[in-house]
């Protein structure tokens, strides 16, 4: 018998990855034979390159770039034959930023030294898992460690960060990235956010990287200068999907690489080529903090039930908002049971402080159910 | 497939009637060939007799008898062989009550008529289902109806009610319950409580029979008083398990009919011959207000767990309340799963006020996990 288990996180209280260990703990405890193997779904963000690997093989390889803030920083990419999967937070995290450097300094520059690297070296198809950055660059470090020049008043290049965004005055892109053999630039975006405005890269996300209220005012209009110069190009730029991810990379690969932008879920499923996974799998289980209207749309469970191939997809839930009807709906999509990991009448603060023990419960109790009935047989 | 669904009420927010209407209803969606079969579980209290006769078969017989308030009331009870089912509530039950009778005034009388007669066609096995009374004369009415004598203190005769038992001075017992050919008299007590005191059965039970603060006190001096009589027969009349069953009634079988007071659950499945049922299904479902400490030692779901036969037993609950380990010791009674029916965090009020409609979302998604994992293959 094998399992596959793929949860989202359950945003404020646990992440995928443990959501998916609490789920397959307590899978092991009743199913101690069964093939078990846990995907927890980084949807672009952080951890992408770990669960891509698991699921997908490649060698992961080493290379040494500059940091958000300038200082050496041993970073890696993963390659599977001719496609480099790069993560940001690999070379521009969060994680990575110093004391004193708010997003006004940090750079993406790390970001492109990979990616150059990894083009050097032949991949023709680079994937970029956005998500967890430190920056809000727009990605001009990145782009100007591939051959982007920015330009400031008086024609001169130079480094745009954070803070300089609005001294860009032109652009000189790097017309490889346009051209008949271009490779393949895609990046996963965990946000659909805008690049600018109130719901924009800065506003939304500026205050996490350490920005202050003044400071937002000055990124974000910088993220418009940039919008501003593609006016012509890719009248867009703004409002594309994804395009205020990671600081505004996400623009930045589509204005200065020519690259495709893409929803994370879709994505990692083809990079872990999902259906074939799913292919020899009795139970794919994934999970969700909450179920609701928008679960049908998109994120991680609808996009994993409607590429299960018929195969049941167990989803649990932090908290189910939807009736019957609107369950009817999930179920055509492929969700065999939404499954609320509740024990008891509890406020939502310690609901989601007990996520952990209530998803291992619910669990527990999912898969006893199932040896007795009929699972376990197989 | 055969599906068994037997629930307890879920307390405050579910009849066991509701409950099992639920679960049946969610199992027909999703297995509409199943046979299904519903036994809400009345545990000695109202409903009893079609229970039984649901599961065991039987006859039911018409009597005309008196009611609580001296009504004329039609009657039945159920003849299976040597045994019948009495049920309390079909004599004296609050549904009976009249405007302006209080337990001071109503009576157990017309549940004697009915043993009298049940006797006297030639039952030798009387089981009576005790709960719902409109009465506090610790069954003083049904005794009298089958020829014990209640004496004043001039040694007359009387039928005490709860207003007068305090009245009581002697007692003349029929010796036809105690010779040695007498009928065996079983109770089914749907409550633990004592005969009189702080939870005894006027105290707890007598304000929703309609009993004054001032009323009750007089109930509970009377049950005492009679209590108090039998010191030196049955010394432990109080403290009897289901004594304070049904206004005292639990105290007066044991007292006057020399009979045996059982728990609701065990000796409602020896009538329903539950392990003959369960040996031909494939999966029994119960259900319970609050998974607790108390789940294990007693009620509903434990007496069918230990009684299974192996069988895979589901218990559906408003709220767990215990961790791994204790449902560790639940599962080695027997029971599959504990499955939580709460679909979002809430209030415990809401929580009962959503309890139909979340139930009914839980048993629909385990069936349907069930039906895509290996169940609905059988």
């Amino acid at each position: 018998m094998k399992i596959l288990i793929l949860p989202d996180s359950f945003k404020g209280s646990l992440t995928s990855s443990q959501a998916a260990a609490q789920i397959e703990s307590a899978a092991r405890k009743v199913f101690p034979e069964a093939q078990i193997e846990s995907f927890p779904i980084a949807d672009g963000g952080e951890g992408t390159l770990e669960m891509v690997q698991k699921a997908a093989g490649g060698a992961f390889l080493p290379i040494e770039v500059m940091g958000p803030c300038g200082q050496r920083v041993r970073s890696r990419y993963l390659s599977i034959g001719e496609t480099a999967i790069v993560e940001l937070a690999e070379a521009a995290g969060l994680g990575l930023r110093l004391p004193g450097f708010s997003p006004m300094k940090t750079t993406t520059i790390g970001l492109g030294q990979i990616i150059a690297e990894a083009l050097h070296v032949g991949h023709r198809r680079i994937v970029i898992a956005l998500g967890g950055s430190a920056t809000t660059d727009c990605g001009c470090g990145m782009a100007a460690a591939l051959g982007t020049q920015f330009l400031d008043e008086a024609g001169r290049p130079f480094l745009p960060t954070g803070a300089t965004l609005s001294m860009v005055r032109g652009i000189r892109l790097n017309g490889f990235f346009f051209g008949k053999n271009a490779p393949g630039i895609e990046a996963l975006c965990d946000v659909d956010n805008p690049l600018y405005g109130p719901q924009g890269a800065a506003c939304v996300f500026g205050p996490q990287k350490g920005a202050t209220p003044e400071e937002v005012k000055v990124l974000d209009a910088g993220l418009k200068n940039i919008a501003d110069l593609f006016q012509k190009r890719a009248a867009k730029l703004n409002t594309l999907k994804g395009a205020g991810a990671a600081g505004g990379t996400g623009a930045g690969v589509a204005a200065f690489l020519n690259g495709r932008l893409l929803s994370g879920i879709d994505a990692l499923l083809d990079l872990m080529k999902f259906e074939e996974a799913a292919k020899t799998a009795d139970l794919i289980i994934t999970g969700e903090g909450a179920v609701d209207a928008q679960t049908k749309g998109g994120k991680v469970a609808a996009g994993i039930a409607r590429r299960a191939g018929g195969k049941p997809v167990v989803l649990f839930t932090g908290a189910n908002m939807l009736g019957e009807k609107e369950l009817n709906a999930l179920y055509e999509l492929g969700i065999t049971a939404v499954l609320p990991i509740l024990q008891k009448p509890t406020t939502l603060g310690e609901a989601m402080a007990d996520a952990k023990t209530n998803l291992h419960l619910a669990a527990l109790n999912f898969f006893r159910a199932q040896q007795m009935l009929g699972l376990g047989a197989r």
